[in-house]
């Protein structure tokens, strides 16, 4: 049988590696996953309360239109329950929108590095994938390259802001300046999948830009500082004119049931969100102590993971990490690797080993 | 923003109305969905506790590799776990496997009616829908018709088997005759969502068949008989040459956790599967027995659906039972109803009120 062929220059994705296989492989009795920048302080206790209280009736098909969690989020935002999408995680969110909007002969611009699963989906529907490559410096979005890099093909522009893995974020009055120049007809997503852990005083949200700029579409997420990635669910606010064939492209039942009541009662209990964003900023300014101690080069992040030069190779220092029973992300910039701010203890234990290896 | 042309013939998919939602519209004080083919006896009490039991760290991705799910699988069907799929519901296992094989000048194959979404994702990725009635008379599927439909641009066929909506099967020699002339690039899927549902001598699948044709993919689900439906997990067990494609159209982390973990104990609770069955057997019976009596006809149906002629306008004769509290499916075929084998009393309310309406 004969694939696609827009699938032959890609990879399936490859996840952190599962706790329970690095104790075996190396057979350690602990070990911590600092790679897929999982919340450590887990979830709402009521959240765990409504899903044990929702299990009756899961032989029912899931409300394929998220009629409550929509009004819920509408509520939230105080915006119309038209404007969502609702996805089984971003994931689900990205690949929507990919196959509704995308064609052989269109492209995307992305920032490089960002997060992958942008450029993978654009692939996959044959469209050209342009990157511009962050600031190396800073590890700021280069907006002006961005919006050089825009052309006839140009269908959408992903902002991942901040930004996986830099952890940078642009600020509220660069994007205004941003969504001003470009064409009314080239989507404009901005990917705040890590917004709830930003304590900058200017938030990096396009949200106050809904209204002025249609071409404008923003995703958030449950999977993060809400502490739901294991069971799947985030959100889009949409153009209007886009809903109906987001539909089309989107699964009939792809929201689980007890995802769609979890996410409700996530989003009721902000104080398990600002206890997790108050902690995590805490952690996060001991690893950045931590690293200018060291003279290392990261850049300042406003998420819950951090990104730094190591000015070795990254992947035997991931490879060394893991014989340690530390999980973290390389790969992904020569030199640099991507931690995830985990507990207090953690944080310390992974520091201690990251101070020995790199001497 | 420009949509991809491909979704201009397509409709978003419009579920059965919950019945929270009928209750409200017509002011009812009870309704029963029979529209959607759900387990009218709920599903394990053992899933039940190991979802309770398995609340902790929903902070951490799912395993998006399904490790244990599909070792589970592997034993059960004493098959390789490499030779399965793990989806969310089936219906994402058809985008997968769409979005993974079709392009623009690529056919698929299916019998008419049938599970609408095959030619949806197929639509999308911009191939051709070849349908091929089935026969009028008994419901079943042209096998002979759908041979003759084969050409160089056929990529897909897809036998629904048991068919839905006709509830008719394909008998085990017909199933091994059919696939002994299809060429070997052509990917057969057997999509036996039904199959726990069949108590027909002649069990009509395709498993013995899966060594000698590697073009073969059968998919299974958990949303029927296991009724799950609503956490959505389904699988394929697939060619061997395929799933490194299928895992990069697949999403990394596409089947959530509890959905794993659900899935393995439902396969362990064969018990609640046959309780099912055996329900729903007698329960069916009685209903063929009753459109015999009204001399409709209907299709012999092996699965938890029954699909029959009303030689009246099926729409109208949907909306008045909709307004009595009854949900079913109509606009499927011109006449015909497709009704849920529900529980004895349901069924019984169900069929006074369609002897009143058919006079």
């Amino acid at each position: 049988m004969k694939t696609k062929e827009t699938l032959n220059s890609l990879n399936p994705y490859v996840p952190g590696k599962p706790v329970a296989d690095v104790l075996k492989e190396y057979g350690l009795t602990s070990a911590v996953k600092l790679a897929s920048n999982e919340n450590p302080y887990g979830y709402s206790k009521q959240v765990k309360e409504t899903i044990v209280n929702g299990l009756d009736h899961l032989e029912i098909y899931p409300d394929g239109g998220a009629v409550q969690l929509k009004a819920a989020l509408a509520k939230f935002y105080n915006l119309a329950p038209e404007q969502f999408l609702v996805g089984s995680g971003l994931d689900e969110v990205i690949q929507i929108v990919s196959r509704a909007l995308l064609n052989t002969g269109d492209s995307i611009i992305i920032a490089s590095p960002s997060f992958p699963q942008y450029a993978h989906h654009a692939v996959i529907e044959g469209a050209t994938v342009k990157k511009v490559p962050v600031i190396a410096d800073s590890g700021l979005m280069d907006l002006e390259g961005m919006l050089a890099a825009i052309d006839d093909t140009t269908k959408i522009i992903w902002l991942c802001n901040p930004n996986n893995p830099t952890g940078t974020y642009i600020k509220q009055n660069k994007i205004e300046e941003f969504l001003a120049r470009v064409p009314e007809d080239v989507l404009v997503i901005s990917d705040e999948a890590y917004y709830d852990y930003v304590t900058a005083e200017e938030q990096p949200t396009s949200l106050p830009f809904l209204e002025k700029y249609p071409n404008l579409m923003i995703m958030r997420t449950f999977s993060k500082a809400y502490g739901l990635a294991g069971i799947r669910v985030g959100y889009a606010i949409i153009p209007k004119d886009l809903g109906r064939f987001l539909d089309i492209a989107r699964l009939p039942f792809n929201c689980h049931s007890l995802a769609q009541k979890a996410a409700i009662t996530a989003l009721k209990d902000q104080d398990f969100v600002a206890f997790s964003q108050k902690e995590n900023k805490i952690e996060r300014e001991k690893w950045e102590a931590f690293l200018e101690d060291l003279g290392l080069h990261y850049y300042h992040t406003e998420t819950n993971f951090i990104f730094f030069d190591t000015k070795q190779d990254d992947k035997t220092i991931t490879q060394e990490l893991l014989s340690k029973g530390f999980i973290i992300r390389g790969g992904l910039k020569p030199g640099w690797l991507r931690v995830t701010i985990g507990k207090k203890n953690d944080n310390l234990r992974i520091q201690d080993e990251l101070k020995q290896i790199l001497g």
